[in-house]
């Protein structure tokens, strides 16, 4: 199986965080992260722009094929809700805008996926993050979150090949 | 003063209404208005993008000056605000990614500007948009809305200028 390069987006309208892995369908390979900052001091348009603008020079770096997000978490108050959603549309519109195709995961499959069962803190995703991936370093927080969201990711569709191998579909 | 031209825009996931009108600062003059509409059987990214892709031919076509947006109201449910946020994150980026000024209005300011109470069902806009601006003709409530939005940023733009004369200021 060839490499696939796939970004994992944690966004944020204060930070937005980003990872990008290659997988072979079994080993991973950390390629890049970090994270894209908007200025507080400025206007909602110019901070989304800000957004806009870091991951789409983001993409145009590192072309990943694919693209993962998580599912956003609503039980939140409805004010901090509709500033992660102007986040998250942003988030969802740039690897959109390349024609990639993007997966969403709910929160609790990605710390299963990483951490191996449903819950667990930040500390715990960071530390699992940096043993599957040892190349890792991360500036933040939301850069490990992204890189787990890619992993989430690579692994989800390692499983959904090997299904189809098993029920005799095409490699 | 010269003419200044401006879009209003109602988001939403589904669809998303723009308007656009010219003052001189007293008169208004109706341009053209419609809506954007999401195809619901794609992907939430191919959602947005469409959203993207309206929105942005609207603004090449019709080049205006400033742009204003209704302040959400986030008394909904965590799972349609996000919706909205979503979509709304995309309604002001397209402006902001052409430099526009973009104002802000609670929507009983625009209420209250339009039928002149902070109250009113959508008839009631429609109709007083109507009036306001008779060569109009919307296809459909969001467009009358977003027509709405932008009468109230050229009302309230007045107003700051003959405040601003009153005090002295440039003209």
């Amino acid at each position: 199986m060839r490499d696939i390069r796939i970004i994992g987006i944690d966004p944020g309208l204060r930070r937005t965080g980003w990872g990008v892995i290659d997988t072979d369908g079994v080993r991973l390979g950390f390629v890049a992260c970090g994270s894209v900052v908007s200025d507080y001091v400025e206007s909602l348009g110019a901070r989304l722009r800000q957004i806009f603008d870091g991951l789409t020079q983001v993409l145009a770096r590192l072309e990943p094929a694919e693209a993962a997000i998580e599912q956003t978490f609503v039980n939140r108050d409805a004010s901090a809700t509709l500033k992660l959603g102007q986040a998250r549309g942003i988030a969802l519109l740039v690897p959109a805008l390349s024609g990639l195709l993007i997966a969403e995961y709910a929160p609790n499959a990605v710390k299963k996926t990483v951490i191996g069962v449903g819950h667990g803190d930040k500390g715990q995703i960071r530390a699992m993050v940096k043993c599957l991936l040892p190349r890792a370093s991360f500036d933040s927080t939301d850069a490990a979150d992204a890189l787990a969201i890619a992993i989430t990711h690579a692994h989800s569709r390692s499983w959904r090949r090997l299904e189809a191998l098993a029920l005799g579909a095409a490699p």
